[in-house]
């Protein structure tokens, strides 16, 4: 099972492929897709689109992970992020995926097992679970890596219960 | 000059297609894009993307607008709305249209000539300026083809600046 997380913006977008190899989990690949600040807002979302839809032809995945927006500082905030979210949706569902959607304290508990975990204990466990030489970077990266981990766990449990 | 001007929601978005002819203006079509609540938001965003894309492939419109987004009540609806608005902009720009903003002042200004004009004097205006039976129907329609007379007053008087 091998599973995409990402974490979307309009400038940096962060993406982590993960694959539950029944012994453990394996980063695949991560990183960011950046967009031009010069280039109009149109012209990054297809930019984004083709990334992520290029990274999907690539890799295969088999499933998708998106974290839940709750907690965004402000309303013109909400909309960048909200716009670069609805490419990044439409960028799986035109794959086929289907898409898990998690909030930051489901993310926390299951990478860290604890809900009040901070980003540098989340990040340390995504290096853990991963088996990674170091934390992975940018942060987008490393948190797109932890909602995979998230909907990978929640699949993981959920094929228990129907078995 | 033909433009399209759109309203977005995931719920419910507006379009508009306006042709200048020269003598005045003509509204070529317009409606509203409705997706199902009871299916994966993934999937609704992508119903909004075909439904938008057919529209222009068969219109072809010349240019494209829609407004900018500052006055939402709460995050969760920018969320939400900025998710809608991004699909829109990526069907805008596959389609190799460059996009107009506007805000919800330019475009009150541009169809009433005053930017503090209610709702009903705004649609009254687009139903003058569209020589059209009715008011159109509904809000999210009338709303759209506001923002495309808009983008066509902002594309004729910068016209008459190069000329």
């Amino acid at each position: 099972m091998m599973v995409v997380g990402i974490d979307p913006g309009t400038a940096t977008t962060g993406y982590g492929i993960v694959e539950d190899k029944g012994y453990g989990l394996e980063a695949i690949t991560y990183g960011v897709v950046t967009t031009a600040p010069s280039l109009p807002l149109e012209q990054r979302l297809a930019q984004l689109f083709d990334a992520l839809s290029t990274l999907i032809q690539r890799y295969k995945p088999d499933s998708a992970a998106v974290e839940q927006l709750f907690f965004q500082r402000n309303v013109r905030t909400a909309i960048a992020v909200g716009q670069a979210r609805g490419v990044a949706l439409l960028a799986l569902a035109k794959a086929g995926l289907s898409v898990g959607e998690y909030s930051p304290l489901e993310v926390k508990q299951a990478v860290t097992g604890y809900g009040g975990a901070d980003k540098n204990q989340v990040q340390h466990m995504v290096q853990l679970l991963l088996n990674l030489p170091e934390v992975p970077h940018p942060d987008d990266a490393a948190d797109a890596l932890a909602v995979a981990i998230c909907h990978l766990h929640h699949l993981r449990t959920a094929q228990q219960w129907t078995t």
